[in-house]
Formats: C-alpha cells, structure tokens, sequence
C-alpha cells in the first residue's frame, strides 16, 4: 500500500526524559506554510496551562506547529506552569524559525507536578532535527500515557477531482468521558478552508465522535482537539458540496480515532455500543446511555460476560429521566434478552451469552416511549483497570 | 456485657436454597405488638416489587413483622413478582398468626430474575419456628449478600428515666451511591413514638447516613429502610426533647451502620471521608463531594495509596458547579498537599503518604469560596470491586 502524505506536513517525536520509563514523550507537528486552525477544548474548569494558552492563540485562527508532551499534564501548576507552556512554544519557534504565536501547545500525564522544563529545552535540537513527512507515528508514540498502542487515521477525499487528505492521530485511555474525551487529538489536513467553517467541521464532528465515548467517566484537565489545515493540495473548500466532503471524511477520521481510544480503554476488553432508542427526546436518550455506559457494575459485568441486563435497566431507572420500566425491551445485538421490562428465559440467556463473548456487540435499549435515541461507545471494566489507576504515579 | 435486647422483639435467619453457596437467604423480624413503622425507598424509577408493596402498605402506619430474603431482588419480575411478593407476606402472616397487612418485605440479589417462591415457603416454618429475642445475628447473615460482615448497630436512650432501645441491622455493599445506598436496614425499637414524628426523624437521620454515603455509584432498585416502634419499653415521645433523645440515638445507629457498610463495600479496604468546606452553597458542596466521591480515578488512586490531589481538584472541576482552581486547598486528614491549587512539595507528598497507609482518614477541599458544606464517606476501588461484580451472577 502506497503511503499517504498530508501535504506539507511533517511530525517527531523523541525521548526527552519525562517519562520514567523512557519512553517518547516529546512531539512536533509542523507545517512548511501557516494553516488555518481550530480547536476544542476540556469543559472542566480545571484547566492546563496549556489549554489556558492555546485558547487565546486560536482566536488568530492561524498556527504552524504543535509540540506536546507526555509525562506530566502540566496542570494545577499555577503562574509557572503557564511560563513553563509558553517557553515550550518558544523553543519549538526557534527551532523551526517561526513566530512564537503560531505555535500551540499540549501536555498529558500526571496533574499537579512541576513540569521539568529543563528536559523538553534539552531535547528540542533533535526534536527539531528528526522532523520528517513519515514522522507520524513517532509523533503518536511520543504522546501515549497509559495507551497501549499508538493511534492515527487517515483518509482521503476529492473536490472537484483535486484530492485532499486528513491525518488524525490521538491519545488517550482513561479519564473519557463526553464531553470530551480525556485525549489529545491532533488533525492535519492538506485542504483549504476557511477558519468559520473549519471551526463548524470541527464541531460537528467531535459531536458525533469524542464527545460519544466514555472509558471511566472521568472529564480530564487537558483535552485537546486541533485541527490544522494547510491547503497545499490545492483542494478548496468553496461551496455546501465541498463542505459536505470534508465533513464525512473529518467525521471518519474522528469517528475512527474515538473508537480506538475506547477500544484501548484502561484495562479494556470489549468494545460496546450503547444505543438508546424510544426515549422521548433525544436529549432523555443521551442521559440514559451515559448512565448505562458509565455504570461500573453493567460495566464489570461486560468485562465478567454476564448478560446482567437487571444492572442495565437499573442504571437507566437511575438515570434522572422519566422511563417505564415495563415498557423497556433491551437486546444484545439481535438477541433481545427482556421484553416489556422481564426477562425472555433461559433460552435467549444462551444466545445472549454468546454475544457477551464477542469483542466488539451493541447494547440496545428500547424504552418504547417515544422517537428520542443516542449512542454512546464504552468498555468494559476490568481488573487492569483498577491496577492501572492505582499505579498511575509511581 | 450484658446484651442489650429490644423489648418485643423477635428475629429469625435461615437458609432456604435460593443462595447457590447454600448460606442463609431468608430472615424474619417479628413484633409481639403492632408497631408504628416508618420506611423510606429508593429513588430509582425501576422498584422492585416489595418495594412497591411495602410503599402501598406503610401508609397504615403500622408493622408487626418484616420478611425479607437475599439471593434474588425479585425486580423487573413483573405481574408475577408482584404476586411472589404478597405470598411472602401471606406466608409470613399465617405462620406468626397475625394480619397479611402488618407484614412488609424486602428483597435483594440479583435483577431480572424469576423469584423461586417455592423455595421460600418450604422453608417458612423452620423460619418461624427459629425466631427469638437474640435472633438479630441470624437474621442479618440471612440478609447478605456480598456482604463479608452481618451489620448490627444497637444504642440506648433514656426518657424520662426510662431506658429503650435501638437496634438496626443493614445489609449492602455494592450499587451504593446516594439516594439511597442499595441496601436494605431495618430499625427496631421499643419506644413509643407517632407514626409522624417516627417519620421525621427516619427522614433526618437517613440524610446524614445513608445519604452520605457511595460505594460505586450505582443506586439499586431495591433500597429500603424500615423502623418499627412497638412501645413496649414505656418511653415514650411527647414532647420536643424527647424527640431530641430519640433523634440522637436514632442518629447513631444510622450512621454507624451506613459506615460499615462503605468499609464493607465491595472489595474496600479503606473508609474515606470526603468534606467539601468553603462552596457557594451546601448544595454546590455536596455536588463536588459526590463527584468526587465517585471518580474511579480518585477511588483507584485511594486503593493504590497515592496522594494524587490532581484527580481529586480535577473531578471537583467537572462537577457543574462553579469553583475557582487556584483557590482551592486540599487535605489528607490535616496534612495540607495543595495551596491554593498547587502542589506543597515534596515534605507534604510525604507526610500525605503517611495518611494513605492508614484504614480510615479525611480528605478535606476548602474551595475558599464561601461557607458551603458537605461530607460524604466513600471507600477505595479495588482489584476485588471487578472480581466480585463480574463474578456476581455466576
């Protein structure tokens, strides 16, 4: 398979020393021409530094390169740690000879510890240096924390027979939960488009992606989605059409990067979509599949391949949404395991079982109310999990 | 020491099969008078049906015996279930030769399961022949579940000179989270109280009971309390300080036992008491307190001894309320880790490390904010929370 380059685009990622294993966990993007920019950020109002940071540089709507480190999420850090964000741009500007402004920055890890600034400023020369068009995956490797595997989509598109491409790589695998996702998630993309509608996409997208997926349900300091767009394929975005093809292709690299943030859960070992249909409104619908997708006993049961569809009926009764419980129907995929609340027998219990074993099925839950529905993507809950987080520090 | 016993009071366990390990699964608690009873229920929109029953019955006011058994929550049973439950109160009644409309029932175990009520009346007269005054024991081995422990908690007061009793027994140790904890508690007493006044003081001490307390987050669809006063001491409310009296001790039981049932939560093996000082409002502290009472992140970091105060500030920024990051103090037991949103370095990490080690201690946030309050007692989240929960139906 060919290899496929978003245009002007070049990433690396090195070993700074943040990480005490000694892993990657310094990354560059960089574009040869300033792009036209987007982002959306962590609703917590706990927020990094470099979240602080990046939301004022936005506003120009313009940026050339992103460095990001792993380690230490340089939040709770107070007036040091935005002095600490800012000289981490600084480098990065010098060494690519760019204006500090046009740089964005993000950081993951642990909360509350001084960043060690020193290490990034060490490691910048061959940071800078080992830039390269094929420097994605190092990039990805370099902002892993707890994930195991590192994570980049992309896909192409096609205005009026000029193609484009979109490059999304992310991190993240606890503390996710809409809305967003406790990740990183950075988007290149070789397409023209002006920073309105680049905004729009963005959102629109991230709708339909991050802010539909859930680990722990924990809403971490530091999410971060940019997307840059340089233009140097010559594909433009002029009119609704055009728009519309970016769309499904930002919305595929979105959608498919989420996917693998849940699938890379902490501890993870299912896959599992959580659908929620005939609640009255949508809104009613996206509270109930929160709660179920976030409730660690239907949660343990999935990790356990228990067909304890009593903890998820329970979970949506809890929910703060009206609902009758006898008028729920809830299948695993196409296997229906209760009816108007109760329980279908021991035969649909087999069938369900099988199910449970899959590593990727739907929980679908019919309230038989009304037209509202969502969908949300879970994991299960696993005993890694709990080592993972109890670990997480030392 | 002398045992205190509760005048009139009758209790009974048993085994009737519907545990697979063969444990006691079946308890009755009997007056020799009719009591005045008092009960409050979960909030979750899916109830079990003795939940429903027993809602209908105690607005007589009145109880003279309770039967309840563990193994099967008899929930999302439908029609049946409804029946099922009736018969235990039917069985109960003619066994104890008193009306079917004094019994009330309770149930707990697994959701969505048909109830074996054969089971329960085969062993119906070895239960009520097995009842007596210090019976209470049995009777809450008969109501566990994944209990490790039976939880009894018995005080005396004293009016007017005359001593009376309190004694409670509760079972519970997952799907804990206010409102309610999943757990079921019976309150005995042989005070002489108003059905009104037995219900205000029910209702206040479950506020600062369980109400403050979470194990995992999740509320059943099964919780009860139930308190039945018979009399039978001489005590007896009739005035405001009498009501104090009875308040204090009612209170004590309550609490006690709602704190062993988050040191018994699931897999714990600490109590943590999380107090939120300094919130706009009590409302906005006990937001920030549930939040971060619940955050796996912060509950595995608990079970891994790690005094990660960034998760704690983190889950307080996502709790909807308005807080201000760099005001907030945060404390292990009276160790301050973080001034005004940032770290105290390395002595406080090590001095909090100590506080860690220990079973029980308080994790307290100062929000500096205004003179809102709140406490809620959590526990940590362990390897053994997923083994016993993805374990549970098999």
């Amino acid at each position: 398979m060919e290899k496929v380059i978003c245009k002007g685009f070049k990433a690396a990622g090195v070993a700074s020393g943040l990480k005490k294993n000694g892993g990657k966990d310094l990354g560059l993007i960089y574009s040869e021409v300033p792009a036209t920019a987007a982002g959306v950020f962590t609703k917590n109002l706990v927020q990094a530094a470099p979240v602080l940071l990046d939301r004022e540089r936005i506003k120009s709507g313009k940026c050339q390169a992103v460095i990001v480190n792993s380690g230490n999420a340089n939040c709770c850090t107070g007036g040091q740690g935005m002095l600490d964000a800012i000289a981490m741009t600084r480098f990065a500007a010098s060494s690519l000879g760019i204006p500090e402004e046009l740089v964005l920055v993000a950081s993951t890890g642990v909360i509350g510890q001084p960043l060690d600034i020193g290490k990034i400023e060490a490691a910048m020369p061959e940071l800078a240096k080992d830039i390269k068009p094929d420097g994605m995956t190092n990039f990805a490797e370099a902002i892993m924390t707890t994930d195991t595997v590192p994570k980049v989509v992309t896909r192409q598109g096609k205005i009026e027979g000029k193609p484009y491409t979109v490059t999304g790589v992310a991190k993240g695998s606890g503390m996710i939960r809409p809305d967003m996702a406790t990740m990183l998630c950075f988007v290149m993309s070789d397409i023209k488009i002006s920073h309105d509608l680049l905004t729009e996409a963005l959102l629109s997208a991230t709708d339909i992606s991050f802010n539909r997926i859930t680990v722990d349900g924990d809403t971490s300091t530091n999410d971060t989605i940019l997307v840059l767009a340089n233009g140097l394929s010559g594909a433009t975005v002029e009119n609704p059409a055009h728009k519309e093809s970016f769309q499904i292709v930002l919305d595929e690299v979105l959608t498919g990067l989420s996917k693998m943030v849940v699938k890379d859960g902490e501890g993870a070992t299912k896959l599992v979509e959580i659908i929620v249909r005939g609640a009255l409104t949508n809104k009613d619908a996206y509270k109930i599949a929160d709660t179920v997708s976030n409730s660690n006993l239907v949660k343990t049961a999935l990790f356990g391949e228990d067909a304890n569809w009593g903890r998820i009926l329970a979970a949506a009764g809890r929910a703060g949404v009206k609902i009758h419980p006898y008028k729920a129907d809830i299948f695993f995929d196409d296997v229906m395991i209760a009816k108007d609340g109760m329980w279908c027998g021991e035969n649909a219990e087999e069938e369900a079982a099988k199910i449970l074993k899959r590593d990727e099925f739907i929980i679908s839950v019919d309230l038989n109310m009304g037209q509202g529905s969502a969908s949300i993507f879970t994991c299960d809950f696993s005993i890694d999990y709990v080592r993972i987080n109890a670990d997480y520090r030392s």
